[in-house]
Protein backbone atom coordinates (compact mmCIF):
# COMPACT_ATOMS: atom_id res chain seq x y z
CA UNK A 1 0.00 0.00 0.00
CA UNK A 2 1.24 3.26 -1.04
CA UNK A 3 -0.35 6.50 1.19
CA UNK A 4 -3.69 8.20 -0.05
CA UNK A 5 -1.78 10.19 -2.74
CA UNK A 6 -2.14 14.09 -0.26
CA UNK A 7 -1.22 12.13 2.40
CA UNK A 8 2.31 10.91 0.47
CA UNK A 9 2.59 14.36 -0.92
CA UNK A 10 2.75 15.60 2.68
CA UNK A 11 5.36 13.37 3.66
CA UNK A 12 7.57 14.19 0.95
CA UNK A 13 6.80 17.75 1.43
CA UNK A 14 8.11 18.03 5.09
CA UNK A 15 11.36 16.07 3.90
CA UNK A 16 12.46 19.67 2.67
CA UNK A 17 13.36 20.60 6.36
CA UNK A 18 17.13 19.55 7.09
CA UNK A 19 17.77 16.54 9.70
CA UNK A 20 14.25 15.32 7.99
CA UNK A 21 13.78 12.05 6.25
CA UNK A 22 11.37 9.64 4.95
CA UNK A 23 10.46 8.15 8.56
CA UNK A 24 10.62 11.49 10.28
CA UNK A 25 8.25 13.00 7.90
CA UNK A 26 5.85 9.86 8.33
CA UNK A 27 5.93 10.57 12.00
CA UNK A 28 5.63 14.34 11.91
CA UNK A 29 2.66 14.09 9.11
CA UNK A 30 0.59 11.69 11.36
CA UNK A 31 1.59 13.48 14.21
CA UNK A 32 0.06 17.14 12.40
CA UNK A 33 -3.48 15.51 11.31
CA UNK A 34 -3.86 13.62 14.72
CA UNK A 35 -3.22 15.83 17.30
CA UNK A 36 -2.43 19.37 15.91
CA UNK A 37 -3.87 20.84 12.76
CA UNK A 38 -4.75 24.37 13.76
CA UNK A 39 -0.81 24.21 14.42
CA UNK A 40 -0.01 22.53 10.69
CA UNK A 41 -2.54 25.32 9.09
CA UNK A 42 -0.86 27.92 10.93
CA UNK A 43 2.53 26.82 10.17
CA UNK A 44 1.45 26.72 6.69
CA UNK A 45 0.28 29.84 6.69
CA UNK A 46 3.50 31.59 8.15
CA UNK A 47 5.61 29.32 5.97
CA UNK A 48 3.76 31.23 3.06
CA UNK A 49 4.56 34.53 4.66
CA UNK A 50 7.68 34.44 5.45
CA UNK A 51 9.01 33.15 1.98
CA UNK A 52 7.27 35.89 0.68
CA UNK A 53 7.96 38.67 2.63
CA UNK A 54 11.33 37.98 4.71
CA UNK A 55 14.63 39.44 2.60
CA UNK A 56 17.43 40.47 3.17
CA UNK A 57 18.14 43.89 4.58
CA UNK A 58 19.50 46.61 2.20
CA UNK A 59 22.21 47.34 4.63
CA UNK A 60 23.28 44.27 6.59
CA UNK A 61 22.50 41.35 4.68
CA UNK A 62 20.97 39.98 7.59
CA UNK A 63 16.95 38.59 6.99
CA UNK A 64 14.63 41.01 7.77
CA UNK A 65 10.93 41.47 6.73
CA UNK A 66 11.36 45.43 6.36
CA UNK A 67 13.90 47.18 3.79
CA UNK A 68 16.52 48.31 6.23
CA UNK A 69 16.40 45.97 9.78
CA UNK A 70 15.90 47.87 13.32
CA UNK A 71 19.42 47.21 14.01
CA UNK A 72 20.94 49.50 11.28
CA UNK A 73 17.69 51.90 11.72
CA UNK A 74 18.87 52.41 15.25
CA UNK A 75 20.66 55.91 14.90
CA UNK A 76 22.70 55.01 18.42
CA UNK A 77 24.26 51.99 16.85
CA UNK A 78 25.54 53.95 13.30
CA UNK A 79 27.15 56.73 15.52
CA UNK A 80 29.28 54.04 17.43
CA UNK A 81 31.12 53.55 14.39
CA UNK A 82 32.42 49.82 14.81
CA UNK A 83 31.36 47.78 11.96
CA UNK A 84 30.77 43.66 12.66
CA UNK A 85 31.40 41.20 9.96
CA UNK A 86 30.01 37.69 10.60
CA UNK A 87 29.28 34.88 8.10
CA UNK A 88 25.46 34.38 8.84
CA UNK A 89 22.17 35.95 10.60
CA UNK A 90 22.53 33.06 13.31
CA UNK A 91 25.90 34.67 14.54
CA UNK A 92 24.47 38.10 14.82
CA UNK A 93 21.84 36.40 16.88
CA UNK A 94 24.63 34.74 18.92
CA UNK A 95 26.76 38.06 19.63
CA UNK A 96 23.22 40.53 20.21
CA UNK A 97 22.45 37.54 23.10
CA UNK A 98 26.03 38.48 24.99
CA UNK A 99 24.93 42.33 25.14
CA UNK A 100 28.30 43.58 24.53
CA UNK A 101 28.25 44.87 20.77
CA UNK A 102 26.59 48.08 20.24
CA UNK A 103 27.80 48.84 16.38
CA UNK A 104 26.38 47.43 13.53
CA UNK A 105 26.48 44.36 11.50
CA UNK A 106 27.13 43.22 7.80
CA UNK A 107 26.24 39.50 7.42
CA UNK A 108 27.96 38.16 4.46
CA UNK A 109 26.06 35.29 4.11
CA UNK A 110 28.51 32.71 3.87
CA UNK A 111 32.73 32.75 3.22
CA UNK A 112 35.14 33.19 0.37
CA UNK A 113 35.30 29.48 -0.99
CA UNK A 114 36.95 29.64 -4.58
CA UNK A 115 36.67 25.58 -4.54
CA UNK A 116 32.69 25.93 -4.32
CA UNK A 117 33.05 29.08 -6.82
CA UNK A 118 32.11 31.72 -4.36
CA UNK A 119 34.57 34.99 -4.53
CA UNK A 120 34.39 38.46 -3.00
CA UNK A 121 31.25 39.45 -4.78
CA UNK A 122 28.80 36.66 -4.18
CA UNK A 123 29.50 37.50 -0.17
CA UNK A 124 28.65 41.25 -0.88
CA UNK A 125 31.90 42.53 -0.67
CA UNK A 126 31.41 44.86 -3.24
CA UNK A 127 28.03 46.45 -1.18
CA UNK A 128 31.14 46.39 1.71
CA UNK A 129 33.65 48.23 0.20
CA UNK A 130 30.56 50.98 -0.94
CA UNK A 131 29.40 51.36 2.54
CA UNK A 132 33.02 51.47 4.12
CA UNK A 133 33.26 54.72 1.54
CA UNK A 134 30.59 56.44 2.37
CA UNK A 135 29.99 55.79 6.11
CA UNK A 136 32.05 56.88 8.68
CA UNK A 137 33.22 53.34 10.53
CA UNK A 138 36.40 53.62 12.50
CA UNK A 139 36.77 50.25 13.29
CA UNK A 140 36.26 47.21 11.35
CA UNK A 141 35.97 43.82 14.24
CA UNK A 142 36.06 41.09 12.03
CA UNK A 143 33.97 37.58 13.81
CA UNK A 144 34.07 35.22 10.76
CA UNK A 145 34.22 31.47 11.80
CA UNK A 146 37.66 30.21 12.87
CA UNK A 147 37.43 27.76 9.95
CA UNK A 148 40.23 28.08 7.06
CA UNK A 149 38.12 29.63 4.55
CA UNK A 150 36.60 31.88 7.63
CA UNK A 151 39.96 32.92 8.14
CA UNK A 152 40.76 33.97 4.57
CA UNK A 153 37.83 36.09 4.31
CA UNK A 154 38.78 37.90 7.15
CA UNK A 155 42.18 38.41 5.77
CA UNK A 156 40.90 39.45 3.01
CA UNK A 157 38.36 41.97 4.30
CA UNK A 158 41.26 43.21 6.57
CA UNK A 159 43.23 44.46 3.47
CA UNK A 160 40.69 45.85 2.05
CA UNK A 161 40.28 47.64 5.18
CA UNK A 162 44.04 48.84 5.13
CA UNK A 163 43.47 50.30 1.98
CA UNK A 164 40.86 52.70 2.95
CA UNK A 165 42.84 53.29 6.07
CA UNK A 166 39.73 51.71 8.26
CA UNK A 167 40.91 49.87 11.59
CA UNK A 168 40.66 46.00 11.19
CA UNK A 169 40.72 43.73 14.05
CA UNK A 170 39.70 40.02 14.73
CA UNK A 171 38.36 38.39 17.17
CA UNK A 172 40.61 36.98 20.15
CA UNK A 173 40.86 32.96 19.27
CA UNK A 174 41.51 31.24 22.59
CA UNK A 175 41.11 29.21 25.44
CA UNK A 176 37.09 28.91 25.78
CA UNK A 177 35.74 30.13 29.09
CA UNK A 178 34.74 26.98 31.18
CA UNK A 179 37.10 25.02 29.11
CA UNK A 180 39.83 22.48 30.61
CA UNK A 181 43.57 23.16 29.50
CA UNK A 182 43.75 19.42 29.12
CA UNK A 183 41.31 18.90 26.90
CA UNK A 184 42.30 21.63 24.25
CA UNK A 185 43.40 21.18 21.19
CA UNK A 186 47.27 22.40 20.11
CA UNK A 187 45.70 24.63 17.50
CA UNK A 188 43.54 26.91 19.86
CA UNK A 189 46.51 26.59 22.58
CA UNK A 190 49.07 27.82 20.10
CA UNK A 191 46.52 31.14 19.65
CA UNK A 192 46.14 31.46 23.10
CA UNK A 193 49.62 31.59 24.04
CA UNK A 194 50.56 34.02 21.37
CA UNK A 195 47.61 36.29 22.29
CA UNK A 196 48.58 36.48 25.65
CA UNK A 197 47.73 39.65 27.26
CA UNK A 198 49.65 41.51 30.09
CA UNK A 199 47.40 41.49 33.52
CA UNK B 1 18.13 41.39 19.60
CA UNK B 2 15.13 39.38 19.00
CA UNK B 3 14.32 38.11 15.48
CA UNK B 4 12.71 40.26 13.41
CA UNK B 5 8.58 39.33 13.84
CA UNK B 6 8.04 37.65 11.07
CA UNK B 7 11.42 35.31 11.33
CA UNK B 8 10.26 34.74 15.05
CA UNK B 9 6.74 33.60 14.34
CA UNK B 10 8.18 31.19 11.67
CA UNK B 11 10.29 30.30 14.48
CA UNK B 12 7.64 29.39 16.78
CA UNK B 13 5.49 28.12 14.57
CA UNK B 14 7.71 25.41 12.99
CA UNK B 15 7.85 24.02 16.77
CA UNK B 16 4.39 22.77 16.61
CA UNK B 17 6.65 19.71 14.54
CA UNK B 18 6.91 16.24 16.65
CA UNK B 19 11.07 16.55 18.32
CA UNK B 20 11.46 20.07 16.90
CA UNK B 21 12.29 22.81 19.98
CA UNK B 22 13.61 26.24 19.34
CA UNK B 23 16.97 25.56 18.39
CA UNK B 24 15.76 23.02 15.77
CA UNK B 25 13.32 25.68 14.39
CA UNK B 26 15.50 28.16 14.21
CA UNK B 27 18.16 25.95 12.11
CA UNK B 28 15.10 24.65 10.24
CA UNK B 29 13.59 28.31 9.63
CA UNK B 30 17.59 29.82 8.19
CA UNK B 31 17.63 26.58 5.98
CA UNK B 32 14.61 27.09 3.96
CA UNK B 33 15.25 30.87 3.83
CA UNK B 34 18.69 30.62 2.54
CA UNK B 35 18.21 27.48 0.48
CA UNK B 36 15.13 26.35 -0.20
CA UNK B 37 12.50 28.59 -0.67
CA UNK B 38 10.55 26.86 -3.15
CA UNK B 39 10.46 24.19 -0.63
CA UNK B 40 9.09 25.80 1.80
CA UNK B 41 6.41 27.57 -0.60
CA UNK B 42 4.97 23.79 -1.92
CA UNK B 43 5.19 22.91 2.32
CA UNK B 44 2.73 25.38 3.17
CA UNK B 45 0.78 24.66 0.49
CA UNK B 46 0.54 20.88 0.67
CA UNK B 47 0.16 21.28 4.58
CA UNK B 48 -3.07 23.67 3.81
CA UNK B 49 -4.35 21.41 1.55
CA UNK B 50 -3.62 18.33 3.54
CA UNK B 51 -5.62 19.92 6.96
CA UNK B 52 -8.11 20.92 4.62
CA UNK B 53 -8.81 17.70 2.95
CA UNK B 54 -7.41 14.26 4.77
CA UNK B 55 -10.12 13.05 6.85
CA UNK B 56 -11.31 9.24 8.70
CA UNK B 57 -11.96 6.66 6.07
CA UNK B 58 -15.28 6.47 6.73
CA UNK B 59 -15.25 2.83 6.67
CA UNK B 60 -11.71 1.97 8.20
CA UNK B 61 -11.01 5.62 10.24
CA UNK B 62 -7.81 5.41 8.49
CA UNK B 63 -6.11 8.50 6.96
CA UNK B 64 -7.77 9.61 3.34
CA UNK B 65 -8.76 12.14 1.29
CA UNK B 66 -11.77 10.12 -0.12
CA UNK B 67 -14.87 9.14 1.76
CA UNK B 68 -13.64 5.56 1.97
CA UNK B 69 -10.15 4.57 1.09
CA UNK B 70 -8.45 2.51 -1.21
CA UNK B 71 -8.44 -0.56 0.94
CA UNK B 72 -12.23 -0.27 1.84
CA UNK B 73 -13.32 0.65 -1.94
CA UNK B 74 -11.23 -2.73 -3.04
CA UNK B 75 -14.07 -5.46 -3.67
CA UNK B 76 -11.52 -8.37 -3.70
CA UNK B 77 -10.69 -7.49 0.04
CA UNK B 78 -13.85 -7.24 1.06
CA UNK B 79 -14.44 -10.92 -0.03
CA UNK B 80 -11.67 -12.07 1.84
CA UNK B 81 -14.06 -11.60 5.06
CA UNK B 82 -11.09 -11.18 7.39
CA UNK B 83 -10.96 -7.47 9.18
CA UNK B 84 -7.73 -6.38 10.72
CA UNK B 85 -7.88 -4.19 13.50
CA UNK B 86 -4.94 -1.91 14.58
CA UNK B 87 -3.95 0.97 16.38
CA UNK B 88 -2.90 3.67 14.10
CA UNK B 89 -2.70 4.04 10.48
CA UNK B 90 0.93 3.54 10.66
CA UNK B 91 0.25 0.21 11.54
CA UNK B 92 -1.70 -0.63 8.17
CA UNK B 93 0.88 0.58 6.77
CA UNK B 94 3.37 -1.93 8.26
CA UNK B 95 1.32 -4.72 7.45
CA UNK B 96 0.63 -3.34 3.67
CA UNK B 97 4.23 -3.70 3.51
CA UNK B 98 4.54 -7.63 4.22
CA UNK B 99 2.17 -8.26 1.69
CA UNK B 100 0.82 -11.03 3.55
CA UNK B 101 -2.30 -9.98 4.39
CA UNK B 102 -5.54 -9.65 1.94
CA UNK B 103 -8.52 -8.60 4.23
CA UNK B 104 -10.07 -4.88 5.24
CA UNK B 105 -8.84 -2.99 8.04
CA UNK B 106 -10.35 -0.93 10.99
CA UNK B 107 -8.20 1.45 12.72
CA UNK B 108 -9.07 2.35 16.33
CA UNK B 109 -6.64 5.69 16.32
CA UNK B 110 -5.97 4.55 19.99
CA UNK B 111 -6.31 1.75 22.03
CA UNK B 112 -9.05 1.80 25.69
CA UNK B 113 -7.20 3.86 28.47
CA UNK B 114 -9.91 4.28 30.97
CA UNK B 115 -7.10 6.07 32.70
CA UNK B 116 -6.70 8.71 30.34
CA UNK B 117 -10.60 8.92 30.12
CA UNK B 118 -10.81 6.93 26.72
CA UNK B 119 -13.43 3.89 26.79
CA UNK B 120 -14.71 2.06 23.83
CA UNK B 121 -17.01 4.79 22.16
CA UNK B 122 -13.76 7.03 21.22
CA UNK B 123 -11.97 4.05 19.58
CA UNK B 124 -15.10 3.79 17.11
CA UNK B 125 -15.60 0.43 18.97
CA UNK B 126 -19.59 1.16 18.06
CA UNK B 127 -18.94 1.67 14.43
CA UNK B 128 -17.14 -1.25 14.65
CA UNK B 129 -20.03 -3.19 16.29
CA UNK B 130 -22.39 -2.13 13.30
CA UNK B 131 -19.89 -3.21 10.79
CA UNK B 132 -19.44 -6.70 12.08
CA UNK B 133 -22.98 -7.07 12.75
CA UNK B 134 -23.74 -5.95 8.46
CA UNK B 135 -20.65 -7.22 7.14
CA UNK B 136 -19.89 -11.32 6.46
CA UNK B 137 -16.83 -11.30 8.53
CA UNK B 138 -15.85 -14.76 8.92
CA UNK B 139 -12.72 -13.63 11.08
CA UNK B 140 -11.27 -10.92 13.34
CA UNK B 141 -7.82 -10.60 13.44
CA UNK B 142 -6.74 -8.74 16.44
CA UNK B 143 -3.27 -6.91 15.78
CA UNK B 144 -3.17 -4.38 18.52
CA UNK B 145 0.39 -3.50 20.09
CA UNK B 146 1.73 -5.89 22.83
CA UNK B 147 1.26 -3.62 25.37
CA UNK B 148 -0.90 -3.35 28.44
CA UNK B 149 -3.13 -1.02 26.99
CA UNK B 150 -2.91 -3.29 23.70
CA UNK B 151 -3.82 -6.64 25.63
CA UNK B 152 -6.99 -5.02 27.16
CA UNK B 153 -8.46 -3.19 23.85
CA UNK B 154 -7.73 -6.81 21.86
CA UNK B 155 -9.55 -9.00 25.20
CA UNK B 156 -12.51 -6.42 24.96
CA UNK B 157 -12.77 -6.77 21.07
CA UNK B 158 -12.54 -10.48 21.33
CA UNK B 159 -15.61 -10.87 23.70
CA UNK B 160 -17.40 -8.72 21.29
CA UNK B 161 -16.47 -10.65 18.76
CA UNK B 162 -18.27 -13.82 20.76
CA UNK B 163 -20.85 -12.69 21.52
CA UNK B 164 -21.77 -12.49 17.52
CA UNK B 165 -20.17 -15.02 17.03
CA UNK B 166 -16.81 -14.15 14.82
CA UNK B 167 -13.99 -16.33 15.30
CA UNK B 168 -11.72 -13.37 17.09
CA UNK B 169 -7.86 -14.30 16.73
CA UNK B 170 -4.72 -12.55 18.15
CA UNK B 171 -1.37 -12.07 16.50
CA UNK B 172 1.03 -14.33 17.65
CA UNK B 173 3.72 -13.52 20.42
CA UNK B 174 7.35 -14.42 20.47
CA UNK B 175 10.93 -14.48 19.43
CA UNK B 176 11.19 -11.73 16.39
CA UNK B 177 12.79 -13.25 13.38
CA UNK B 178 16.57 -12.47 13.06
CA UNK B 179 16.49 -12.46 17.29
CA UNK B 180 18.55 -14.47 19.74
CA UNK B 181 17.25 -15.98 22.53
CA UNK B 182 20.07 -14.49 25.00
CA UNK B 183 18.75 -11.62 24.16
CA UNK B 184 15.18 -11.88 24.25
CA UNK B 185 13.31 -10.76 27.71
CA UNK B 186 11.14 -13.38 29.58
CA UNK B 187 8.10 -12.20 29.38
CA UNK B 188 8.46 -12.82 25.25
CA UNK B 189 10.28 -15.64 25.47
CA UNK B 190 7.28 -17.17 28.10
CA UNK B 191 4.71 -16.27 24.87
CA UNK B 192 6.60 -18.36 22.37
CA UNK B 193 6.93 -21.07 24.41
CA UNK B 194 3.60 -21.49 25.55
CA UNK B 195 2.43 -20.83 21.79
CA UNK B 196 4.65 -23.16 20.22
CA UNK B 197 3.44 -25.33 17.12
CA UNK B 198 3.86 -28.61 16.24
CA UNK B 199 6.23 -29.18 13.29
Amino acid sequence: MKFSPLLGELISALTCLPGVGNKSAQRMAFHLLERNRDGAMKLGTVLHNAMEHIQHCQQCRTFTEDEVCEICRSPKRQEAGVLCIVESPQDVLAIEQTLSFGGTYFVLMGHLSPIDGIGPADIGLTELETRLKQEPVSEVILATNPTVEGEATAHYIAQMCNSLDITASRIAHGVPVGGELEYIDGSTLTHAFSGRRKL
